[in-house]
C-alpha cells in the first residue's frame, strides 16, 4: 500500500463509519486524502479529520476514481453493488457488511487468526460478523492447539450490531419508559426498553436459524478452515449499546482443563482476561466499551461433560471497534505495499 | 388445610411478597387472616389486603401463634431462622429462599411436575430457585417422554431476582445514565444501566460456578429426581426488571425433533409456545411480564449434534410470579385438609 493512501469510507456517518474514524486516528494510520461517503441525506455536510474539514459526499459510481482503500460499512446492498465499481477503480476493499463473506474469492480475515489470507485477496476483503469475531478471538488460540469438535454459544447482544438509528432507539425508548411515556418501536422490531428479543434478522424457515445465527456458523468454519466444527447459536439482542457478549461452551478433541485455557489465552494477541473469582469480576459491557482487546472470563470446567474435554467461559467486545472498524483497519493495515498508481 | 387458614407472609413489603397478596387474589385463595410481617423498619405500617387495612407487624418468634400457613420470602438467613418456630407453632412452611431446598427431609415442589412431594412435607416445602422454575417447566414434559442426558443452559436474569431494591436501583441509575450522571452502584456489585454482569452470587473458588449456577444443577436432579443428568449452567444478569430467560440446549437419550417438543410442550401445562418465525416473534421480557406462564419458542435442532438427539429452545418466565410468588401459592392450594386447630 502506498505510504499516503487515498481512503474511502462508504458509510461516514453510520456507527462504524465514525469508529473507522476514531480508529484510524488512534492508531495514526496514514491517509493521504479522506473521502467521506454516504447517502444523499448526508451530502453537503461536512465532518473533521485531523485538523481539517472534509465535505461528505453522496456515494456515487464516480466516487472510487484515485482511492486506494475504500473501507465500506452501509450496509450488505451497498456493499454489493458499489465494491465491484471500487475494485475496478484500482481500490482494494475492505467490507464491513455480509455481501462478500462466503464468496470463496474474498478472503475472511480477523488478522490474530489468518491474516496469511490478505495476500490472496482479488480486490475484497471481508470483515467477519461482529459475534463470529468476538468468539473466535478467544477460540483460535485454543483450537490451533487442541482442536475444538462443538461450540454451542448463546450472545447477548448490542444495540449497535444494528447502527445508530438502534441505539438512538434504544436510548429514547428507555427515556420513554422512565416516564411512563409510550415508544413504539421504529428501528427495532420489537420494545427495547428493559426488554430483549431474538435476534431481529430473517429466519431460515427450515432450519429455524436466523441470518445471525447462520453466519456464525459459516463463518466459523470459513475462518478456522474447519469444515467439521460444529456450531450452535442462539443470538438474542439485550438492552446495551456497543458491547456483545457471549456464553461460550466448546468441546476439544483432547482433554482440556481450565488452567489450560487460562494459560494460552494469557498470551493470546489482542484478548485481555478478565477472570476474578474473588472479586466476582468478569467481562462485562462497560468495561469492554472503547476498548480494542477481547475481554475473556468465567474460564472454567463444563459440568455438563464429565469427560474433561469441555470448558466454559464468557466473553465481551466492542462491536464497533474488534467487532467492525478495528478489524478493518488491521487488515487496512497489512494490505500489501503497491505500485504509485 | 382450613377452609379459611391464617395466613403469615414473611417479608410482605419485598418485591415477592407484594406478588403474594396479588397472586391470592388473583386466585382467590381463601384466607381466614392475613399475617403481614416485616423488618423493624416497616412494622407499623399498614397495607391493603381485600379492601381492610392490615397492620405490618416486625417479624419475631410470636408471629406465628395460631397461623396455618406461613408464606416464606425474605431470605435465607430470615428462613432458616423463623421457619422452625413457625412449624412449632404449627404452620406449614412454603418457603421461596434456598435455605431448605437441597435437606432431604423438604419437598422442593413445582406443582406441574412434581405436585405428589407436597404430602411427605415435615412441615415446610421449598420453592425452587426461579431460574430452575423456568427451565425446569420446558425441560419436564420432555424429560418425561425421553430422559435428558444433558442440559446447557445461559441465563438472562431480571433485576427482580434480587429484591424490589435491585429493581430500583436498575431503574435510577438507568435514568442517572440517560442524564449523564453518575450513580454509584449500591445494591449490585457493579453498575447496571445499559450494562450486563456474571451473576451476583459468591463462586465457589474450586468449581468456578456461583451459588446460583450451584442452584440450578441441584434442584434440577432433586426436582427431576435425576441423579445423572448433567447440566452447565451461565448465569448472567441483564438489565430487565422482572423476567428471568434462558436459552437452552438439551440433549435426549432417545432422537427428537423439533416437531416433537412442539407437540409435547403444546399441552403442557403452565407452558405457552411463542414461536412464530415468520413473524420473528419469540418469548420475551414485556410479554412474560405480569404472566403466569412460562413462555417457550425457538425450539430447534441443535445444530452442534449431528446425531439428531439436541434441541435448541429459548424460555421466558415472569421471576416474581412463576419464578416466586405464584408457585408457592399453587403449592399452598395443594396442601391437604386438616382438623381445625
Amino acid at each position: 500500500m502506498k505510504n499516503d493512501p487515498v481512503v474511502a469510507i462508504a458509510g461516514v456517518t453510520g456507527a462504524v463509519g465514525a469508529e473507522f474514524i476514531a480508529t484510524m486516528d488512534k492508531r495514526a494510520f496514514p491517509v493521504g486524502k479522506l473521502k467521506a461517503l454516504a447517502s444523499a441525506r448526508s451530502a453537503g455536510k461536512t465532518l473533521d479529520f485531523r485538523g481539517r474539514k472534509v465535505l461528505i459526499e453522496e456515494l456515487s459510481e464516480n466516487s472510487f476514481e484515485g482511492v486506494d482503500i475504500a473501507l465500506f460499512s452501509a450496509g450488505g446492498g451497498v456493499s454489493r453493488r458499489f465494491s465491484p465499481i471500487a475494485v475496478k477503480a484500482g481500490a482494494v476493499v475492505v467490507d464491513n457488511s455480509s455481501a462478500f463473506r462466503m464468496d470463496p474469492n474474498v478472503p475472511l480475515v480477523i488478522p490474530e487468526i489468518n491474516a496469511g489470507r490478505i495476500a490472496e485477496h482479488k480486490g475484497i476483503i471481508a470483515v467477519p460478523n461482529c459475534t463470529a469475531i468476538t468468539a473466535l478471538m478467544a477460540l483460535w488460540p485454543i483450537h490451533r492447539r487442541n482442536r475444538i469438535k462443538r461450540v454451542i454459544l448463546s450472545t447477548y447482544q448490542s444495540a449497535s450490531g444494528a447502527g445508530a438509528a438502534a441505539m438512538q432507539e434504544l436510548i429514547e425508548s428507555t427515556r420513554a419508559s422512565l416516564n411512563g411515556q409510550a415508544y413504539p418501536p421504529n428501528v427495532m422490531p420489537h420494545p427495547y426498553a428493559f426488554n430483549l428479543f431474538s435476534h431481529n434478522t430473517p429466519i431460515d424457515p427450515t432450519t429455524g436459524y436466523n441470518e445471525e445465527e447462520t453466519k456464525v456458523i459459516q463463518e466459523t468454519r470459513k475462518i478456522f478452515e474447519d469444515d467439521r466444527i460444529a456450531v450452535g447459536v442462539t443470538c438474542v439482542r439485550v438492552p446495551v449499546l456497543r458491547v456483545h457478549c457471549a456464553a461460550i461452551t466448546f468441546e476439544c478433541e483432547r482433554p482440556i482443563s481450565e488452567g489450560e485455557v487460562r494459560a494460552i489465552l494469557t498470551n493470546a494477541p489482542g484478548v485481555r482476561l478478565v477472570d476474578d473469582r474473588v472479586r466476582n469480576y468478569f467481562p462485562m459491557p462497560i468495561d469492554a466499551s472503547g476498548q480494542d482487546d477481547v475481554l475473556v472470563g468465567r474460564i472454567r470446567k463444563d459440568l455438563s461433560d464429565p469427560s474433561g474435554h469441555s470448558i466454559a467461559m464468557f466473553v465481551s467486545a466492542d462491536q464497533l471497534l474488534k467487532g467492525a472498524a478495528l478489524n478493518a483497519i488491521q487488515i487496512a493495515e497489512l494490505l500489501p505495499q503497491r505500485a504509485m498508481a
